[in-house]
Parts: C-alpha cells; sequence; structure tokens
C-alpha cells in the first residue's frame, strides 16, 4: 500500500524526467526497446511501471517525430526477482494483448549481481527493494561480537558498531547493484531507483516507522517470556534491512561513477497527512515481515505478533507530530 | 521419456547442422547470442537443449578464431511456454552459475504467435510440440457436423472429414507458427525443429501409437457402459493433437517461404529394437494425457483409465512387427 502510493507520487517526476533525459536514438539501431523492472514481485504495480514508462518513451517518439522515431518500435519488458518469487502468478495475472503493449518476460535472480546481458536494457527501474539487503551483515547475529543486535531485530543506529556492520553490507551490496546495472544498460540508458531513506541526520529509532519496528521487537520478547518462542531465537534474528541516509546514498552512487545523476530529490511521503490508523500500520508492517518472521520463528507466530503490536499501538498511540518521518526518494541515473 | 531419447538421437544431427550452417557474424554487433526454446515446459530436457546449443556455439568460435570470435559473447535462453506452465519449477530448478553458462529468461505465451521482438534470436529449438494444435479443430466436436469425430478422441485418419479438418487446423497453425518464428529470428537465424511424424502414405490407426490411444478410447466408451463417464463426454473430446505425414509437413515450410531448409530427415526412433513394456507404453500415454483428460472427464478417471489399458494391452498385446511405426523428424531452417 506505502509502496504503491510512492510510485504514483513519484512516477511523475520520473516520467517527466525520462521525458527530458532519454535519448531516443539509443535504441533506433535494434527495433526494440528493452524495460526491465529488477524485484517486480508479482504484480500489479509492476505492470504500471512497465506500461508508464512505456507511454512515456511514446509520446516523447510522437513530439519529436523525427524519421528516427517513425521506424516500427516493439517493447519487450524483463520481470527480475529472485527464482523464490511467484512467477507463475506474475504471468498469469499479467494484461493481455492488445492492452499489454509490450513482449514480456520474466528473469529469476538476485538483482546483487547481474542477470542480464552486457548494453541490453534502455531503461531500468526498481523501487522499494534496495532497503532489502543481500544478507544479514556478518557479526550482527554473533554473539561474540562487539557488532551483536542483541536487544533489537533491526539496525536502527541506536547502536553504533551494528550500524557499521550494517553500513559495510550496505556499500557492498550497491556498489555490486550499481556495477551490474552499468553492465546491463546500454550507454545513455536510464536507471530510475525509487524508495525510503532516511532525511540526513536522523537515526531510525527517531522515526515513526524506527519505533513500530522496535515495538514489533518488544512483542517478541513479550512472547518469549510467555514460551510463544525463545530469547535465543530473537537473539539470533536481525532484519537483512537497512535505510541510508539521502547524502550516504549519494556518496555510493557518486563513489561508483557509472552513472550521471539526472535527478534524485526526496518527495513527501504521500501518506503524509492522511490518517494513519493502527490498523494500516499494522497490516502493512505485516505485509512486509510475514515470510521472513515465519521462516525465523517457524508457523504460529505471526497472528500472535501482529494482534499484540495491535495492541500496543493502541495502548500507547504513536505521536507522529514528534516523530521524525523516513522520506521517499527518487533517482534517475543516466548510464555514462 | 521418449521425449528425451528422441532428443538425444537427434541431437547429434543437429548440433553438426548448427556447426556447419550457423554464420557466427550475427552475433558480432550485438555481444549477446540469443537462443530461443519454444514449449520448453518445466525441464530438465530444456536445460540440456540449451547447453548443447551453448556448447556447439562456443566449439565453433573456438574453431573459427578470427579476431570477431575473440569479443566476449554472453548467452541469454529464453524458455518459452504457456502461461499455464509451471515457470517456477523451472527457475527453482536450473542449473545454478557457474555451470549455467547463460542468463535465463522465462517467456510467457502460446508460440502460435509472437512471443518475441523482431530480430532477436539467433536460434530457436523446439521438440515434441507442433503436433499439439492451437485448438481442437472447429466441427470435429459438433455432432451436425460431417466432421464429427464420433467414435474417436483423435485423428487417427479412418475418416476422411475429420482428417480435412484436422489438417485445416495444421495448417493454419503451422503458418501462424512459422510466420513468427520468422519474425523473431534474425536473418540467417537457425530454427531446430524435432518432433513426430507419419511417413508417407502411413494414416495413424496403422501404427501402434496410434492403436494405443484408440484402445484408450475403447476403455473411456466402457467406462461410460459402467457409469464411470458419459458417452456424451466422450462424444464431446477429440485431441488438439495431428501428426501430419513427412512430406505435408515438408510442403507447409516450403509454402510458407521464409526458410531455407538446411536439415530435413527422419530418424529411427531411438527406442526401436528395445522392449516396448506394457508398464512403459501406459505410464508414457499417461504423462501425455493426464492434464487434458482430467479437464475434460474431471477428476477420478484417468487412474481408472489406464488401469483399464493396462489390462487391455496385457490382453491384447500389440504386435509390433505388423504395426506401422512414426518417425522422429529433424529439421534446421535458416531464416531467408
Amino acid at each position: 500500500m506505502i509502496q504503491k502510493a510512492a510510485i504514483s507520487s513519484a512516477v511523475e517526476k520520473t516520467r517527466r524526467c525520462i521525458f527530458e533525459k532519454l535519448d531516443l536514438q539509443l535504441s533506433s539501431d535494434f527495433g526494440t526497446f528493452r524495460i526491465a523492472d529488477f524485484g517486480c514481485s508479482i504484480g500489479p504495480n509492476t505492470f504500471h511501471v512497465a506500461q508508464s514508462i512505456i507511454d512515456t518513451v511514446k509520446s516523447k517518439r510522437l513530439e519529436e517525430s523525427t524519421e528516427n522515431s517513425l521506424v516500427p518500435l516493439e517493447f519487450q519488458v524483463f520481470f527480475n526477482d529472485q527464482p523464490t518469487n511467484d512467477f507463475n502468478t506474475l504471468f498469469r495475472t499479467q494484461p493481455l494483448s492488445p492492452e499489454r503493449e509490450y513482449f514480456s518476460v520474466g528473469v529469476p535472480g538476485s538483482f546483487y549481481g547481474r542477470v542480464l546481458p552486457r548494453n541490453s536494457i534502455h531503461i531500468g527501474h526498481t523501487s522499494y527493494t534496495t532497503h532489502w539487503l543481500s544478507k544479514v551483515p556478518d557479526n550482527v547475529c554473533d554473539k561474540k561480537s562487539m557488532a551483536w543486535n542483541k536487544n533489537y531485530i533491526q539496525c536502527n543506529n541506536l547502536l553504533e558498531e551494528v550500524t557499521k556492520a550494517y553500513k559495510v553490507q550496505f556499500i557492498k551490496d550497491m556498489e555490486i547493484f550499481l556495477d551490474a546495472r552499468a553492465e546491463e544498460l546500454v550507454p545513455g540508458g536510464l536507471m530510475i531507483v525509487i524508495g525510503e531513506c532516511l532525511p540526513d541526520g536522523v537515526s531510525l529509532y527517531e522515526t515513526w516507522q524506527g519505533y513500530v519496528m522496535d515495538t514489533i521487537g518488544d512483542c517478541l520478547m513479550d512472547m518469549a517470556k510467555s514460551g510463544i518462542t525463545s530469547e535465543e531465537k530473537i537473539d539470533l534474528f536481525s532484519l537483512p534491512v537497512y535505510f541510508p541516509q539521502f547524502s550516504e546514498l549519494k556518496g555510493e552512487i557518486e563513489k561508483n561513477g557509472s552513472f550521471t545523476i539526472e535527478l534524485m530529490e526526496t518527495t513527501s511521503h504521500p501518506l503524509e497527512g492522511k490518517p494513519l490508523t493502527n490498523d494500516f500500520i499494522t497490516s502493512t508492517f505485516r505485509a512486509f515481515l510475514t515470510t521472513i518472521i515465519e521462516k525465523h520463528f517457524g508457523d504460529g507466530v505471526v497472528d500472535e505478533l501482529f494482534y499484540r503490536l495491535a495492541k500496543k499501538l493502541s495502548n500507547h498511540p504513536i505521536d507522529f507530530e514528534m516523530r521524525k518521518k523516513q522520506v521517499v526518494y527518487c533517482i534517475v541515473l543516466k548510464r555514462k
């Protein structure tokens, strides 16, 4: 839900940016315009993204209707996600032609690595994916390590050593991500990245999102005390999720050097100002966490956990005025 | 099982043909060599096919190691099948890199129509797929039609009007198949087609395979008499399967005109001479038919049907010496 709203808000910005920055000559040699959505999940967001990019390319071609743009262009969209993604559902629920104006293709594999041939993609896209690291950072679940994240289930920036370990992993992953996309995109190709980050100087525990996650950790601890799960299990659990600060993210892109930054802005979260009910928050975090919680804690924990979360949130309502906020960023990169 | 054996037998021929006929210049502009397997199912055969084609291209490049072949080449394999195919299993069971030397991609869609962009494939492949028509021919299940296939569940060539209706559908489908592949392949690209057909002058009912299928029809009739299914259902059932005669298939390819025929031969069936036990035959036809039988006749028919088939075959063993045989064909086409 948050994801869809964020896309809608950022979509106008990226649309305009594609319209301004895309070089249509890119596709002239091939007759095929290739788009990739990295971390596409099962739809329908990814279908909207694909269609929106195609609409933009088409209207740019119409406006610049030179000889080149009159060559009929075919679109091919590469839907990428982990091999564990449900591609069957993706394929069976996609729009049908002629409404679907592209050849559709599924690409199984982690985007922390190459998944497509060199110089094969004209526009790449990813939204709400890169906060998922390729793995839980080393040492964070090691009781003997200085970076052991004992009391928390996320990197909330309260423990310096933990933050450092997460940051090391984030830098590695971001480098691999950018290197892979740099190879896959044609020179001049555009890469759109949308997601959430922290404003500069803000720690995750200060935001309401970070607070909710820490509260989920508290609920797990309560459940361990009631014997529904064990402290041991919680000690060994930490999410492979890292929200960088805005300038930290920017720094990594600049350091990588394969792309010029055509657009990098934060947009106010589209949910801002709307009433964030406890029900909404509970179901959003539940959707986000169910798989990973079940994998670590086993079946029969999730229902109880989110029941307890709802109860805690209703006993201690979040003061959104006092809490800081994550922001939505919207980046358009051009392959050098 | 038949399929795998047939592939192994034909694979040597096509390998040699690719080696001789492939123009390596094809791929020089792009740096990516694209292979497609149409009607790939869920593996592992399709993985062997892909690897075998890649091995052949590689050894040809090695042999002709001109400047061109020293440019590093990346392979991308497009696995195509209906959207109802289990792509999840395909993706989760594929070989892992570095053993898998290609970028792998799933393409959902019927190959009786375009599934890939123009000029995008260097070598296409399909095996044991084109006997499946896009649909049951018109009229064949219409009680009022001259082409009603009342007593049979397949086109066994005993009823002229039925054969004609199937042939019309076959010609339509083959034209669509060849037209689509002609657009998708680059000029000079190769299309490999492997499958079973009838020798010229042979009718399906004369072959042991046709006899087994007619026997399955008889078993269904017996079951209708016992009330396990109904005659009405059998009247409305006919397989969307057509085995052309060799020269009929050749004629359609020549008529289409988009390809030159580089190789078109029949090979003796690799199972020939080996003992075809009733168990083997029963399980082969069961694998081939289960989905379509269940779809039409509902659950709880298949077990009984193949139990009855096994019994009939053991009471009336097939005389393989007397029966005629389908043959395996092996075709390599070059896009003009």
